[in-house]
């Protein structure tokens, strides 16, 4: 897709899409220790675990799921801050590829996916099927960062 | 390799070596949420996590590790259909990189790289030991999709 | 950077580096199971999970974080001797980029960042800020292969 002519009608922006969802990107959380918020390798974007901040305890005794898919579209809310600040603006991503999330939840628990479905909606919402479709594991852990109820990690392919 | 003259006997093939264990590929199970099976960015393809159906429980209490391994294979031969989905023929792997296993365990318990190389030495059966030969982390977690007792996702370099 | 000429001063190597620190490469540890110690794929190289001899139990409880930070430090060193062991020397590491770091704890932990810098510092001491530089994540789990009090992974872009 390189150098190819691209016009865009108004609202067909990822940053449009958003708002249009009601949504706006928030500022860049500080790291939680000594790493940073992304690394770009090749064409490959790295994003650090994203929690999100307001969002703790544990899924299912703690915390309902129906609000445990908005801490996982908040975590997603982080991710997509932090990628704009990697590439200048959303458009840049080519393609969303792999996405982990990780929640903090009992033994009993049985439904991380419906939790991390919070994050790939907006993903799909946001870049549309084709761009914002992607690979993803839901696990469910121990313990988080902070207390966090979901964590969140994603590959990108960006365009040169 | 690309462009190489390459010759294969019968029963060279990764498909011949799966039926040459009496195993067969599955039909791509559904995913269990908003996201793909897989995703090619470059010459990486990034499988999303697979469970494999019927295998539930935790491993070591409800489940034991001989019988997580064969779980273990089983989530391998869903990323092989996966794989086999996304590149037409298996043999079109060039090296299998990083395979990432989750099993669903009590804190007690320590054999989870036992469990894992039930899809190991599946890799390395179907592809030989240099093809099929790969990084790996094993990690006991608490929970797991639809209460898998194991998850396996992985990342592939495909042949141009 | 690839044909760029570089002139290194004494001491500035990762190997002095680590020296300076008081510290050596230990010898490779064998694998857990059918696995290797790394797959390279294009510049990415991509290291399997590596825990630390005589760092079991549960950090929080049965490991202070202080001394879990320890364990996490001897990680990273195992991590670099297979990096060594991958590319010869480790100034061919051209950019740190993902670190995924698991520690064992119970639910009641949050402080897995804390013990995840242990690793991450190393890096950044060892190859500086640039270099060393990385995306991470840091989740707590319910258990490592035998006993592990910490594991962690890596990807790591390679000069050329």
């Amino acid at each position: 897709m390189n150098g190819a002519f691209r016009v865009r009608t108004t609202g067909d922006a990822p940053e449009d899409r958003l708002a249009a969802l009601g949504l706006t990107l928030p500022a860049l959380r500080p790291a939680a220790g000594s790493y940073r918020g992304y690394v770009q390798a090749g064409d490959l974007l790295f994003l650090a675990g994203q929690g999100a901040d307001g969002w703790t305890g544990q899924v299912g005794t703690d915390l309902p799921v129906d609000r445990a898919r908005l801490a996982a579209r908040d975590c997603m809310l982080n991710l997509l801050a932090q990628t704009r600040d990697a590439l200048g603006a959303l458009d840049r991503v080519r393609q969303v590829v792999k996405v982990l999330g990780f929640v903090a939840c009992t033994p009993q628990f049985r439904d991380t996916p419906a939790v991390l479905d919070g994050a790939s909606d907006l993903l799909v919402s946001v870049f549309g099927a084709e761009v914002g479709g992607h690979g993803r594991s839901a696990v469910g852990v121990a313990a988080l960062p902070k207390g966090f109820a979901v964590e969140i990690e994603m590959v990108l392919q960006v365009r040169a």
